[in-house]
């Protein structure tokens, strides 16, 4: 037996930062524009926007910035905010990975 | 922000028990009969039916007796191993609202 989970952070009751997202953020950080990184992910760059959208929303601060023109003509940041959101959530999802492991050992020896 | 979970146990990668399945298990045990247990969680008995099967199925032990007939009328029973499946997912619950709540804080201490 294995116990399995899905976690996500809330923010005032609202969905804040789940795995879509993060990847999402991961890959914005990679590509430097919401549309490359939706095109990474097989996205859609409309369900890319709302989804970072959303994120800046329910944020306290911005995870993401956007400009637009300039030298080398505009592109996404992620911002050092939510760099460490980034952070912060994997090392969340590998902390509940231990603590269900060690759960499901528990369940296993039991059996 | 609060850390937010599901979760669920697997057996031969496949969903043995998650909170609806353990809620109609503990309706079961109020009820003593699949049917009504339908009923007072207001799912169809299609559903509930199913439930049951597919948890038999992916169980090494049946969880959920049901006989016909006989003084009473028949009915459903869960086992012995369906009560303690109740009470170490029970457990696996608050064990887990516990870790969340404590990663929620960090989270919270961090921001």
């Amino acid at each position: 037996m294995k116990v399995k989970s899905r976690i996500w952070i809330e923010h005032n009751d609202q969905i804040f930062l789940g795995l879509g997202r993060v990847r999402l953020l991961e890959q914005i950080l990679l590509d430097g524009s919401i549309n490359k990184a939706a095109k990474s992910l097989k996205m859609s760059y409309k369900k890319a926007w709302k989804l970072v959208d959303s994120m800046n929303e329910v944020s306290e601060k911005p995870l993401v910035k956007t400009s637009s023109g300039g030298k080398g003509g505009g592109g996404t940041l992620v911002t050092s905010f939510g760099k460490q959101m980034i952070s912060h959530f994997r090392e969340l999802e590998t902390k509940s990975f231990e603590f269900f492991d060690a759960q499901s050992k528990q369940l296993n020896d039991w059996k």
